[in-house]
């Protein structure tokens, strides 16, 4: 028998209790809520389902670039610059965990210490160990812990900027993509297309020669790009280490924000990453139904048996896999019967 | 109405030449195959399911290891080594294409200029477009490809070592995890139990300071961990430069083959391969089907706008959609439905 996997399972009362804390203000019971919806199983899914309506208030900037070009000490000067308003900020730094760069956001972190007493910071690392190159449901759910949580600003900073991390910046409302003169990633950034993502642009270590070249590029090859709304991306020249520059990341970050509400855009947004994030979850739940059902199941196991002593073909197995653990084959009879049952 | 996206339809009458002239040695037929399987859809499914029954008799050796410690000299060295026996050799390098490092591979290629005039020998770099962070299915159908062409031994070669290299390294019968001296890998390898994916360790560039003592540290870490196997994992210290150490390589990779064949452990170890590549592919179908019926159904359009506006839970709406892209909630009833219909 094939068991469906779906986390409908309550929480248990000391669980319900780390909401009710997180939503009091209480930072430990934020950082248990984010271990909890880190290590997934029913006890995160409850936890999202109590905070979920809680979330959706913050501004969240995404902050990427290639390792070395100084993105944390800019996150720690942006952070710096928005305490001056008051505003309550937390960073999540997200680590796609190469086996051989392990480690190494924590160092950054070591940086960040002066923040660490004032109560209206938070500075979470954690891994995306998503089975997907994109965005680990995890990532997701972190973020809506954090936003419940009452954060008016969240900074998500990536590592590096593999594909993974690109589509961590891309959960964000405002993406900041960093650069440094003289590294010929600009280069790099404006032939791969990578250039689209980024809503504001900043050449860091703008004290290097070339700074004011590189900037002089990005602003070239923005011009020549097609965008698709009308929000002309600023490139900035910043000096994180002084600090210089970095009040008018933080205005151009307020400003883009300000455009998406303005123009509707934010919603949009969002509608794109709640897409992108259910895409994700149907597909995880699908693998975690084989993996479950694989060694239960004598039909999945056979199918599977027939392929390595290639009988049958991997893409007819799946087709005939899927069909067995979602129960029938999807025809258009299936979706009229469920229409009543579902998405109440 | 919502589309079920599978990949049942037949190939064109060109598509169905280009099989058979792969079968009959056409080089250019097999270039041509591996770029249809890679850009995916119902041709190279059909490719696929015309070659499928001839792969499977290939020993495929994986090659991994960070950028810089002479990966593909080392693939070099080992193609002549392994040419001195008359044996056909295909090797296939896999750039998990970072936006940053794109070209990378394609450059070291030309290295292996001397190869190109052999027509045993083929050389093919890919791109591993995956949505997921591990193997591509494309990559899996282009060494299916190669198998059908009759290639003996398959080389696949990966530019770094993060999450998706190593789960393409790992989808080789025999992984040679490269490293060099004084790179601080092998400590950091040790460490992040990284270790366990080797089936033979090279200790690459090994006239630089410190190839031994890297090798002693190598052996006394493998020494400690624990093993599914009784396969000991030889440690060699080699010099691709040079060619120096290369046919020890090839020796122990002939040896881990035939100890595999052995102890019937290859076949245990495709069913695991298989196992993963069907659980992306269900995973890719589910995903698929969302996409292509977000715009299509009201309904799943509604519980996308939902979750937007934080009204429905994430969880909740991800299991209300796949009932409702799949046709029915799963139920005993419907697996006894489908039993006969299936997996034949």
């Amino acid at each position: 028998m094939i068991r469906f996997v779906h986390p409908y399972i309550e929480a248990d009362t000391a669980l319900k209790d780390i909401g009710k804390k997180l939503l009091a203000g209480d930072k430990r019971a934020l950082a248990r809520a984010i271990t909890v919806v880190e290590a997934g199983g029913p006890e995160g899914t409850a936890l999202v389902k109590e905070l979920f309506h809680h979330a959706g208030h913050s501004h969240l900037i995404g902050v990427t670039g290639s390792p070395g070009v100084g993105k944390s000490t800019l996150v720690d000067a942006l952070v710096t610059e928005i305490r001056k308003e008051g505003k309550k900020v937390a960073v999540l730094a997200v680590d796609p965990s190469s086996p051989f760069t392990g480690g190494a956001i924590l160092g950054d972190r070591i940086r960040m210490q002066d923040h660490t007493l004032d109560k209206d910071v938070y500075i979470r690392s954690m891994a995306n160990r998503g089975h997907t190159g994109g965005v680990s449901l995890a990532t997701y759910d972190a973020i809506r812990m954090l936003e419940a949580f009452g954060f008016d600003v969240i900074i998500i900073e990536t590592v590096g900027v593999g594909q993974s991390e690109l589509a961590i910046a891309q959960t964000a409302d405002t993406t900041i993509l960093v650069l440094m003169p003289g590294s010929g990633d600009d280069i790099q950034a404006i032939k791969s297309g990578i250039m689209e993502i980024g809503d504001i642009f900043v050449v860091n270590k703008g004290d290097l020669p070339g700074a004011n070249k590189s900037a002089t590029e990005i602003i070239a090859s923005l011009e020549l790009a097609h965008h698709h709304t009308n929000w002309a991306p600023p490139v900035l020249v910043a000096i994180s280490e002084s600090g210089e520059g970095v009040d008018k990341i933080w205005e151009s970050a307020k400003k883009h924000h300000e455009f998406l509400i303005e123009t509707d855009q934010l919603n949009e947004r969002r509608r794109g990453k709640v897409k992108t994030e259910l895409s994700e979850m149907i597909a995880g739940i699908a693998r975690t139904n084989l993996e479950e059902s694989i060694d239960k199941s004598s039909e999945i196991s056979d199918a599977l048996s027939s392929v390595v002593a290639r009988k049958l073909d991997p893409h007819t197995a799946a087709a005939a896999i899927i069909r067995k653990l979602f129960g029938s084959s999807p025809s258009d009879n299936g979706l009229e019967r469920t229409q009543t049952e579902s998405l109440k």
